[in-house]
């Protein structure tokens, strides 16, 4: 089969790897239908996740069909179209029994595309598949479904929940990519009083309005005095790092009022400094996460009842080949407005790479 | 009267200064009793807390007599033995009503030895009275409930409730000064399963197993390896910072295991570095905060029935007027073995300087 292979820093090629077979009686196959790429996956490029070492698979995202299961799989069936979890989970260990799968201890946890082999592939061998991955309901669409393989998790239960956004809050979001648009969403889902959006391009503010940001500022439009004007000088209640550098984390604390929140979302690969100066004496959560997906079943149902904003999303299609052509398009998304980008299609037809926001 | 006044970095000085009246109808003036220093009074004397200028009569922890009160005052009467909380709380803002009184946004808060003239004095005037003192009752003593202005509360909410302390938890306390010694004592009241203490003197750690701490490291004796053999390798639970520098502060979070929480005590002068390229996926909370004295209501009921130490912490007594000398021993804990200093006594009874720690 084909796969795009992690080649060290800055490369990542479509090439042919050996097919994927069961190691476990638990494992699963599954032929990958749609897969996307993540912003996680530009880190790795960066050299911000060193665990992952030349020759891995990459991707942690897909939706595809079942093609082989081990004999002590369960939950999904020869056919079965399913979603594959960005967190793979034992469902035996101390973390797993407490539903914080994203720091299982018994092999599971974020692996695929990491720690072994993942989803930007033909077919893709998935660990604990009966933990691991969601049969999927009729009325969800495959490509709509790879958001729930990651972002829409993440940015709900590393930000919502983590953020402990609560109605008639004042929500910071910094850095307005497919995390922190899939943070406005799910904020949402709190009726919280105002949500305000900051990125560097007003084009992923544009998509940040439209899925229901008040306000929003680019970081040279003053993004502190912004939120300064709209919480009468308090600050906000909860804000969320969506972007992974020293810089927009300590943006989020000084932007964070006495006794707020700051829920970092952001994969980073430096320190950045805490001002423990000045937040010593103001009261200030912040957490950091890694998804447990724990929350998927329920945005699932969220999405089969049209409640969670997909196609705005993804604005870019390719062919699972085009693998190469993708990473370049969403690389750049600065450039090239990406958002988020989806690879393949229903019964692997074959698809025009098609800029979806101009084809509006 | 007589009172410590703050005379810029490094020096404090007992002088004569205007004895204080009631400015607001809400006012009560307290005759001083019991006075004590705080680990943050020393952290003023560094410079680390800026808002406090020369001239400023400092401390904001003592036990006193009513002498005098603004018209609207109803709770306390005149010759009500009373201890001042170190916060004040106006009772009408938006973070009064929901029990946040550290964060008052009218004119209360931490305010006494810092915004104001504080209670290292003769003679206090304590704004907001009628929710910024609480009568004593007779079965505490005054010398003990003086551990309730500040340090008990301080350890228990800042430092327990926000590290969300459990049965069986892990509990690391960095630091054995007062603010470490009260929160293994009131760590305890949820029944963790062990409490690590790390500190630079053995005395003080020799406090901390008096105290209930179950094992103990020097800085020098390798704490991170101990906690590691502690836990199978995990981390604690629950970390607490109780000293205030950026290696402190640091040590914490390398100490804390996937899923568990920092909870920052200490009053900090300079930035810390935050390692997000190691915590952004490790599900780690940190928590900084002032102290609400929301639960001394409930401390004052748990040392009236004995249930929390007190006589261990407090290791020198002085004379009220012996202030300068009494700054001079707690300033030098390192080699004075002072954890906490008592200035007064019942009734003004002129006390020799007595170290508790040698008579026994």
């Amino acid at each position: 089969m084909k796969a795009a292979v992690f080649q060290g820093p800055g490369r990542v090629s479509w090439q042919v790897v050996p097919d994927p077979r069961p190691d476990d009686p638990g494992d699963a196959v599954v032929r990958v239908d749609v897969v996307t790429i993540c912003g996680t996956d530009l880190h790795i490029l960066k050299g911000d996740v060193p665990e992952v070492t030349p020759g891995r698979v990459l991707g942690h995202e897909a939706v595809g069909t079942v093609v082989e299961t081990g004999r002590d799989v369960r939950t999904v069936r020869l056919g079965d179209r399913v979603l594959i979890s960005c967190i793979s989970a034992c469902g035996r260990c101390r973390f797993c029994r407490e539903g914080r799968y994203g720091q299982c201890r018994g092999g599971g946890g974020w692996v695929l595309g990491h720690l072994i082999d993942g989803t930007q592939a033909e077919y893709v061998r998935v660990p604990f598949a009966d933990l691991s991955v969601h049969p999927l309901p009729s009325a969800v669409d495959s490509a709509d479904a790879v958001l729930l393989a990651d972002i829409f998790p993440t940015s709900y239960e590393v930000g919502v929940l983590n953020g402990r956004v609560r109605p008639a809050d004042t929500v910071v979001v910094v850095g307005a990519g497919p995390i922190g648009l899939a943070a406005i969403a799910t904020a949402r889902l709190y009726s919280p009083g105002q949500i305000i959006v900051v990125d560097l391009a007003e084009s992923r503010l544009a998509a940040a309005r439209k899925l229901g940001a008040d306000a929003t500022a680019t970081a040279g439009e003053g993004p502190e005095q912004l939120v300064e004007d709209l919480t009468d000088g308090l600050g906000a209640d909860v804000v969320m790092e969506a972007v992974g550098i020293p810089a927009t984390f300590e943006l989020c604390t000084r932007m964070v009022r006495p006794g707020g929140r700051v829920a970092n979302i952001g994969v980073h690969g430096k320190p950045a400094e805490l001002h423990l100066e000045d937040l010593w004496i103001k009261d200030v959560t912040i957490t950091t996460g890694l998804v447990d997906t724990s929350s998927t079943p329920m945005l699932l149902r969220m999405m089969a009842a049209g409640r969670l904003p997909a196609a705005e999303l993804i604005t870019h299609r390719f062919e699972l080949g085009q693998m190469e052509q993708a990473y370049d398009v969403f690389g750049r998304a600065a450039d090239t407005g990406a958002i988020k980008v989806a690879l393949g299609g229903p019964q692997h037809t074959a698809v025009e790479a098609t800029d979806v926001t101009d084809a509006g």
